[in-house]
């Protein structure tokens, strides 16, 4: 089969490779689609950053080089020996965490924070394959309704979700979401699915402002908008109920500080390169908080699929599928450019 | 009677002024002891900063000159109309928050993040005088057990008790304190009230190291040992329960987004007077969250007269008194140039 081998620094090749076999308690899956991911520009750009070089990792006993590819779909053609609650032919989405079950975050139920946790795709062969082969507790059965292109986009959507939630928002509430990448349309489909209808995106691109309107949302420019009195303007000064910063970069957590009311939650949902200066002093005065999340647990891929399931997430616009041979050249270096949002990639092309 | 009259910048005179008459639902308390704060010295050498320098404020129409202290207690001597709930002869702490009642954080509980908040002893006349007025609702009455050292103590210590509060542990927890000053030993009193016993205090001067480890306290030196590392080997590294800042600068916010646990919170109850860099990753990739805690409410009040009432506070070694005629030269001086701690001006000398 044909499969996008990582062998590290700006070195991937298509090549080919043996189809994997389930073990015991593994499933085959022949991949439909897989999402590139920021992580992987990085691996390839920057990396290895999560790939192990040398050392097989503890919880799959693997390491470079290996398969690309951690937000997919795709169908099941084989069943390893024991399971027995999917079948072949099910059409599923990928949720690829391996945890060890064992650590105090796994025991509490939050294994996105597992200390060795491991992701299909960066620490076992991934989805970037015509096949791959994963645990049975990383499968979630879509349903006939839910597209293979959406079922590749439940991994991104549910980081989304995750950090929706911890939001804790209500349905009358409103929010503010800096950054209108992947993740930020992401919470905007997770909010408006949780009953939201006062929300606000703020991005300086207009391209990605016009990618974010054209699926309904309400935008604010932060070039020529002082989105800060804005938002004490609409909300009578009260600010609003949770803030979320997808941008990752020091103006949005600053206007986010400001804009957010009392006891009310920054949710930092993005990869921070380096500490950014950040006026704590507007936590202090009113109590505010900044909350870290990051990746999903399976609740958040149920909430997410079943909200696909009824119709709540749209890929218009900013979703396009690429075949397998063109990874880098149609995949990596336009997304690195921002000549692209979401592009994902088609392993039978 | 005798006053601190506070003029502005620098400008503060010990004057005999009219002794006040309380109005209806006020209470006229003579004083007993007025805490200095980080405040009081901020207002002489940097201000004006909260005290109104021509117009008066909305809750209380007062503006400068004006009477300063705001951590107070003293003994009832004349009741306004319609005070029938205390009587004269009650010893006292003052509660110095005036609160509009109407603003959204009033309105659920949390007055403390009143938009128009004031305090007596910066927008209206305070406790370093011999007699002040205050509204019914500033009183709590002392148990006989607490004396009026203590009871001046209940302001600052209801600062650190609100913000053990939203540490959120419970008794088997860990804490981890930066800032062995009035409200880092505030925050210890509190947690061990609230029956914690694994409580380290990181503090980089060794007389304030000294200071709180007579009173019981296990301490760390930042100059010396690598907090974080030993932090995570005491604890498996699971981290500890809470951090709590009280020192308000970056070193401190650095080590304590390494030090605390996954999902666990760092409390920002320092005065910071501009961003610090943060490592914000670090709440990321552990879920971590950083909450602003300010003021408290009469909840705390009460919890820290109960737990003074039963002997959980200790004033030695951290805590002098002084005549109301040094409240520049034996109490501001010393305390701006380190040499105290805390200090109680006693209007009576």
């Amino acid at each position: 089969m044909r499969a996008a081998m990582y062998y590290g620094n700006n070195k991937l090749d298509i090549e080919d490779i043996p189809e994997p076999t389930p073990g015991e308690g593994q499933v085959k899956v022949k991949v439909s689609r897989n999402g590139i991911c920021g992580t992987d520009l990085h691996e390839f750009y920057d990396g290895p950053i999560f790939i192990p070089p040398s050392d097989p990792h503890p919880l799959t006993g693997k390491a470079m080089p290996l398969v690309l590819g951690h937000e997919f779909s795709g169908v099941v053609t084989d069943l390893g020996a024991g399971v027995t609650d999917i079948d072949e032919g099910d059409r599923v989405t990928i949720e690829p965490l391996y945890r060890c079950g064992e650590c105090r975050p796994c025991k509490s139920g939050h294994y996105n924070l597992c200390t060795v946790i491991g992701f299909h795709g960066l620490m076992a062969d991934g989805g970037m394959a015509e096949y791959t082969v994963v645990p049975r507790n990383q499968i979630h059965v879509l349903p006939d309704s839910v597209s293979v292109e959406m079922g590749a986009l439940v991994e991104p959507m549910s980081v989304a979700y995750h950090a929706a939630v911890l939001g804790a928002v209500g349905d009358q509430d409103s929010a503010l979401i800096f950054g209108a990448g992947p993740i930020g349309i992401g919470l905007w489909f997770a909010l408006r699915g949780m009953g939201l209808t006062e929300i606000d995106v703020v991005e300086p691109s207009p391209t990605r402002r016009q990618s974010i309107e054209k699926l309904g949302a309400r935008t604010l420019d932060p070039t020529s908008q002082d989105v800060s009195a804005l938002i004490a303007d609409r909300t009578n000064g009260n600010g609003v109920d949770a803030a979320f910063d997808a941008a990752g970069v020091a103006p949005a957590v600053e206007a986010a500080l400001e804009c957010v009311g009392e006891r009310r939650p920054l949710i930092s949902v993005a990869i921070y390169d380096r500490p950014l200066p950040t006026p704590l002093i507007n936590l202090v005065l009113r109590e505010r908080r900044i909350q870290g999340t990051i990746c999903y647990t399976s609740d958040d891929y149920r909430a997410v699929v079943d909200l696909m399931s009824r119709g709540h997430y749209d890929t218009t616009g900013w979703v396009d599928t690429i075949p397998l041979s063109g990874v880098v050249e149609q995949g990596f270096e336009p997304l690195r450019a921002g000549r692209k949002m979401k592009l994902l990639v088609d392993p039978t092309l």
